[in-house]
């Protein structure tokens, strides 16, 4: 499988973020694309540097303002009186806001809902490189790929329409998805990350052209905590077109795999024509974040059940961290979707 | 005047907020109230310890669950791994949430919209203290005294009916405005804090019968930042009920009479019977946060307008913090509003 990757993502490498109160290690480092792709190469896996697509796209799937904001926040943000070289929020609009701020603390509170997303000097370019990766791999599948991987860091599944968390600032597989409906009335996004994608609900949530379905864990007492509930099924057209199946804390294979037929089954009542996978290899069983306990072998039978529904399809990454076998997941996901077909 | 204070503020001492991504010492120190009561003693106003007034009027400005947050909070957070001492919150619902979370990391992002209000072992029975401290004046005042002032701290005209920020955990002013409108039909809460009182504002938004006005450093470049606009007029029974007056940043005392004297017509027009002041001191020239350049002899000014109005008040103390004449700024208040008596 052709793999779409660019070194440019490792302008952007964040070093801490709040965890419980206390500052810890932000663990989506640049190291992380570097294993992937090095075990991708090693498998035999073809490396494409994805073109500039340029901001249309953007424009459908972020708003004006947001997109804005990313671009020249960090620059702003300098001129403040003892501002941090990374910009991190503050104060946030819980409470719906009167309006949108002007000032770069208001508007980096106002964009980004924790910590967990600080922007630097080169994090505009290695979000937007992100973006042309998933819009690059889509390319590809609408001109005649079955399938293509976009090897996308930093992630992009909890990012909404305006705002960046948990690691991720523009929605990868949301833009995969989007570019796939130039081609195909009906797209589905199947996110297989540990996490909830909160971002991707939220952009297709009143949508019926594109149906999304997450398997995670339990926000109950996970990330993203506020969303991922089974009662979350989309509003006003979207109603019925969001399917979440929140999985109990450390559920392995093959109780994860009853609830991915579900999810597949639906994909299929559907009538999908094209499938963006949101690909989180963190629910790993080493993964730090311990959200589900799927083997290494686990992830080729995920894979190869995805496969089965014989859509064109963009596999986005989405999380998964560091641990010694993160190479060896992707390259069993890989095998198992070469299986699958 | 009557003083109402409690020593227990004291149990509450937090220690560093987030500002433009660097962690700074938090302003919102004891020494605060053991600055203005000195000062207050000195000028020959007598003390009053508050008695316990218990929850059922705090169940009336605020929601439940979060009350159970503030009281229980610290306990659960502290059962979380590398957990902070003091309950910081580090994931927001921006968006607005699907459900409401159980986890404390979940619920701590849900009811505390900033880093500013760090909760530890002493903070539910400071914020206890400090609400009852407001009620106490409340009652004095309904029993018959023409004025009392709750020396109150931490403050409160920041917190929601279910968020703390920006220092505040329970609504102190709101709470007092509640109470006397069992003898009163109509009562006005008028904000003279530096800050917007977006907490007040968002508890009473649609109701008639307490009628709020705020004046305060445009929030365009200015904490809170997404409330405070003119434009922000009230909702469903209350719309028309809520008056914002943003001031230009360094607005001195002539210019902030004006914009007082429009506020007291309104609280005229509306036929207030009661007022409750939330007493800011930190619109000063001198406070460390320049919003705007009000005088010690200004201070005095505006309470002599403000007892003008000739109705029982309770003053309610907010912010203002630590600078060489904060004693004497409420000095300066509390002889001015002798003289407009």
């Amino acid at each position: 499988m052709k793999i779409v990757h660019s070194p440019l993502n490792a302008q952007h490498d964040p070093k801490h973020f709040l965890v419980n109160g206390s500052i810890q290690a932000n663990p989506e480092v640049p190291q992380r694309a570097e294993m992937l792709l090095h075990a991708a190469e090693n498998a035999g896996h073809g490396i494409v540097d994805p073109a500039d697509h340029g901001t249309e796209l953007l424009g459908k799937i972020h708003t004006r303002r947001y997109l804005t904001f990313l671009e020249r926040i960090h620059e702003r943000w300098q001129r403040q009186p003892n501002a941090s070289d990374e910009v991190i929020p503050n104060v946030h609009p819980i409470v719906p806001a009167g309006g949108y701020p002007d000032s770069a603390a208001g508007q980096a509170g106002f964009h980004m809902t924790d910590t967990a997303c600080p922007i630097s000097k080169g994090t505009w370019d290695a979000v937007r490189a992100a973006a042309n990766a998933a819009i690059h791999a889509a390319d590809m599948v609408m001109r005649g790929d079955r399938e293509a991987y976009a090897l996308c860091r930093p992630p992009g599944h909890h990012a909404s329409s305006e705002t960046a968390g948990g690691f991720c600032y523009l929605n990868n597989s949301a833009l995969a998805a989007q570019h796939l409906r130039r081609n195909h009335d009906k797209v589905a996004v199947l996110d297989v990350d540990v996490h909830h994608g909160n971002g991707t609900q939220e952009i297709f949530y009143r949508r019926a052209d594109v149906l999304t379905v997450s398997l995670h864990a339990d926000p109950v007492r996970f990330y993203p905590f506020f969303w991922g509930h089974a009662s979350e099924t989309g509003a006003d057209e979207g109603e019925g077109f969001n399917l979440n199946l929140p999985q109990p804390r450390r559920t392995a294979d093959d109780d994860y795999l009853k609830a991915l037929h579900a999810a597949l089954e639906r994909i299929t009542d559907y009538g999908a024509e094209a499938l963006v996978v949101a690909l989180g290899l963190d629910a790993y069983e080493g993964d730090p974040f311990e959200g589900l306990a799927i083997t290494t072998p686990g992830f080729g039978r995920i894979a190869e059940a995805i496969a089965g529904l014989e859509l064109p399809t963009v596999l986005v990454q989405e999380g998964g961290y560091l641990s010694p076998e993160l190479g060896d997941n992707l390259v069993s996901f890989l095998d198992g979707f070469a299986r699958g077909r």
